[in-house]
């Protein structure tokens, strides 16, 4: 039998290591009171609203004061913090204690942009010199092919945390990428990923990289051997050696498949898929900037990991985040956040840190291996600006649920065009006010009802030093609110059936090519579909 | 001051033309018992269950039955499709009468694909001439530009339902593309868009479509006029007319660009932006696939609305799938819907369905000029699968939230690799099968509840005519939607405040750049965010 906890999350059997802390009542008690509150009355009441409600760092301007937010309420978010123990945990993660219990795992993810000389220990042992000579075979490797300049296409394979941080981040520092290289991410299963990417390859002058940990994740070992029988097809067996490297902690199945040792980088136990990026996981992105602009990559997150440590809470980039949408997600038991950055480049932002922030937080068990009693993880989603304004902004400002936003906008572009530019902050800055104010119209159907929330982060420039502080402050929020809902954030268990099941559905489809017939044991359903999937093929 | 009603959709002082119906209040009373409703269990108890919550047409499969559902809950469902007279409003909307009743128009997408020689009125014109007279234009044109082989760069300007079907549509058909040609989508306002386009063309070689049913587009117009410049630059004031190409319903203002007549292709009043991939907006995609390829898409469509309109209710897709999401979003207050397509191809395919669904039902007045008093249309979002496996499933498996699925599966393939193919299909049916079932655990981190509803469209294959059914289906789904819920779908008046709002913030920005001063009149949060964003520039 299956339990029956899902929506029952009421449930108040035995007492609840958060809800029985004096601010979490507080702040339930301030949540119902919070339909009544206009933010737009709020600015109109206090001048000086901005000054309490917004903070700044390493670049970047956090405005939360178009929150339905009050000092008291942010007085109460801040003791939460306290009386969750959010500095211990903090130094404990930062100090590599084993805080993902259910894998026995460090999380030391902030080590990888740590500045050379420091100790950091995991398990008792010193993990920096690893980290610091693992960045010299980067920068090496990566000048070799850019000076070189033998590989014009480096086809990254890789799925998940080996895929999405490297390609957005690559989109995202465009301008600062040599052009020479024509840099693609091969993930999906579906054979038309791999399809159309080699087909525009050459290859001669092809490098692919395999990212996996394991060396085992099926999408990336199907899509790898099929590479490597198109540059066998095109240049024989020998060519394999030279033209793959691979990112794995798996040496012995990448010696295996042809693997040079001088060409397999490390993966750390230590530091799990999405937060992957800071290690050679990034060698895709290092190669297409540079070795200098990647440890500026780097030294922008390492800054935000300085200001995460360091500043106090009512100051601090991440921490305000983190408690601004637990406010929405668990007080006002808003389920969604939309993630709206007003760049181009930016366009792939949203999907990195839905992966980020929904395979941390999207739990319902806490670490004492109970049911959580309230809503964790909100469901993110989101699209560049302005093209967002023409497709589903409708929603967000006359749609029956409110969907809190969190705009981002770049003061200083890369590009010509100024009066674009200009323009297009104009869109978020009206955006952030016309959800805010709304609007009366005696005609009903273009009545705004206004008091909509939203969050700006105002960034100086979209360079590879503020994209680092901004993917660490999007780390650090997510840590902070695993830390309140009292979750894991650095494991992701439900992602294994799925795998399980695929598995058991593909013997059954190959069991039925043979028989023909149909298959007992599993609901009509799945049955069906399996029937459908397999007709003719 | 501002009306109160976000988040008071509760408030019953008038009886609502929906809560009073019969259907209505009994799936109230079913939905209170849903939440102790097992699909699982359900299988077990009727091994003939999915035969009874299944439909196929247009070579796509239906299967609903991992829902919550029973007979009697569908029964109900149908009805209160009856009950609002969908049958009605479908014949009003297919008939061309005004059923976009605040911007006074009629709704007719689906004359576009409807073959010749049928009279179809809008406004008392018959309007099936003027459309093939333009189909004809646009096959003369892209034969044209398919022959002469003169221009190997198409780039799109436009934004919303001036971008993203063409260029969903493109991506999704590349097997059926003619390869000589690099499509390119210019929308957003992000100089970095146009910037990193233009930077891959060559002027000489390169075609421009302006797709603006107003030509007045902020976003358009601003990217179209620094296309020209460049082109001028490059070739001369006079190559603007030969390299130009607009779709648009104002010709004076297109002419006044510098625009041949010729190349003028025209949009309809009638025709909503998000629903007019069918016109000519659909040109970059007519080059790109070839006229008879597009008719294809064109019958595909009709092929849709053809079931659509004959197929009895509890048969026919869009209406079950709309009273499937109706079911979960307004009977079991479930806020979001994910659409997961298996294909790389269809990596686009959400972004296009959430502008659809977004756009057209992200609304809280009804028809009749009240607020609704329950929750309409939901929040969209979704990845291509495999991909999202590795990002936001954990959240779907183990969240406190439930996210309704909806999966796509596509039967056979266009490419090679026909194992990885079947293992993509194994995993769509794994995950429909894994979110049912869920799995008991000792260890409390790895307990999945299982009971996550999804359905799945299993489709024959992906090209054009599969895909324009595809997209018809929702199409409907839409509008059947918008019936049950009593909202008109067909306006946007939400975003409209933005743009106005935008306006003032740009001008406030330029005096600031002359001031240099602070300004009074708006919200300090408005205001610091004009502060940072003209500092320095």
């Amino acid at each position: 039998m299956m339990t029956k906890r899902v929506e029952s999350h009421d449930q108040n059997s035995l007492p609840c290591p958060r809800r029985s802390l004096s601010s979490w009542a507080a702040l339930e008690r301030l949540a119902e009171n919070a339909k009544d509150f206009s933010i737009r009355d709020a600015f109109r009441d206090d001048p000086k609203r901005f000054e309490k409600f917004h903070s700044q760092s390493c670049g970047i301007l956090l405005d939360y004061s178009k929150q339905p937010i009050t000092s008291d309420i942010k007085e109460k978010l801040l003791a939460l913090a306290e009386d969750c123990e959010l500095a211990g945990w903090r130094s404990r993660m930062f100090g590599g204690e084993t805080i993902n219990e259910s894998e026995n795992r460090a999380v030391l993810h902030t080590a990888l942009r740590s500045p050379a000389g420091l100790s950091i220990k995991a398990g008792g042992e010193d993990i920096s010199l690893k980290i610091h000579a693992t960045l010299a075979r980067m920068k090496a490797f990566s000048e070799h092919i850019r000076q070189e300049k033998r590989f014009r296409h480096i086809v990254n394979i890789g799925i998940g945390g080996s895929d999405l941080g490297s390609r957005m981040a690559n989109e995202a520092l465009k301008p600062f990428t040599d052009r020479f290289f024509d840099m693609h991410y091969v993930s999906n299963l579906d054979p038309a990923h791999l399809s159309e990417t080699l087909r525009v390859c050459d290859p001669s002058k092809t490098l692919f990289i395999v990212t996996s940990k394991t060396f085992t994740t099926q999408e990336t070992m199907m899509n790898a051997l099929h590479a490597k029988a198109w540059l066998d097809d095109a240049l024989g067996p020998e060519s394999v050696c030279s033209h793959f490297v691979a990112v794995t902690q798996n040496v012995s199945k990448a010696s295996k498949f042809g693997l040079d040792p001088e060409h397999i980088f490390p993966m750390w136990d230590w530091v799990g898929g999405r937060y992957s990026l800071w290690s050679a996981v990034g060698l895709p992105l290092c190669i297409s900037i540079g070795f200098d602009q990647f440890q500026a990559f780097l030294d922008g997150a390492h800054e935000m990991d300085r200001h995460f440590l360091d500043a106090p809470f009512e100051q601090n980039l991440p921490v305000l985040l983190a408690l601004v949408g637990i406010w929405n997600r668990t007080f006002l038991k808003r389920d969604i956040l939309a993630l709206l950055p007003y760049s181009q480049l930016l366009d792939k932002f949203p999907a990195f840190i839905q992966q980020l922030d929904m395979e941390s937080n999207g739990k319902s068990v806490g670490r004492d291996g109970r049911p959580v009693s309230y809503p964790t993880g909100p469901i993110i989603f989101g699209e560049a600006g302005t093209n967002g304004q023409h497709a589903f902004y409708q929603l967000f400002h006359q749609g029956t649920t409110i969907v809190p936003c969190e705009f981002i906008g770049i003061k200083h572009s890369e590009y010509d065009y100024p009066e674009s530019h200009k323009t297009l902050l104009a869109n978020v800055i009206g955006q952030t006010k016309a959800l805010m104010d709304g609007q009366n119209d005696p005609d009903a159907q273009k009545q705004l009802d206004g008091n909509r929330p939203s969050v700006t982060l105002m960034l100086e420039r979209l360079d590879p030093r503020t994209l680092g502080s901004l993917i660490a402050l999007y780390e650090h929020k997510v840590f902070t609110q695993g830390i309140v809902w009292n979750i894991n954030s650095f494991d992701q268990w439900g992602v294994e059936l799925g795998k399980t099941v695929s598995g058991q559905v593909l013997k059954r489809m190959e069991l039925a090519l043979e028989s023909k017939g149909s298959l007992q044991g599993t609901d009509s359903s799945t049955q069906a579909l399996i029937d459908a999937a397999r007709k003719d093929q």
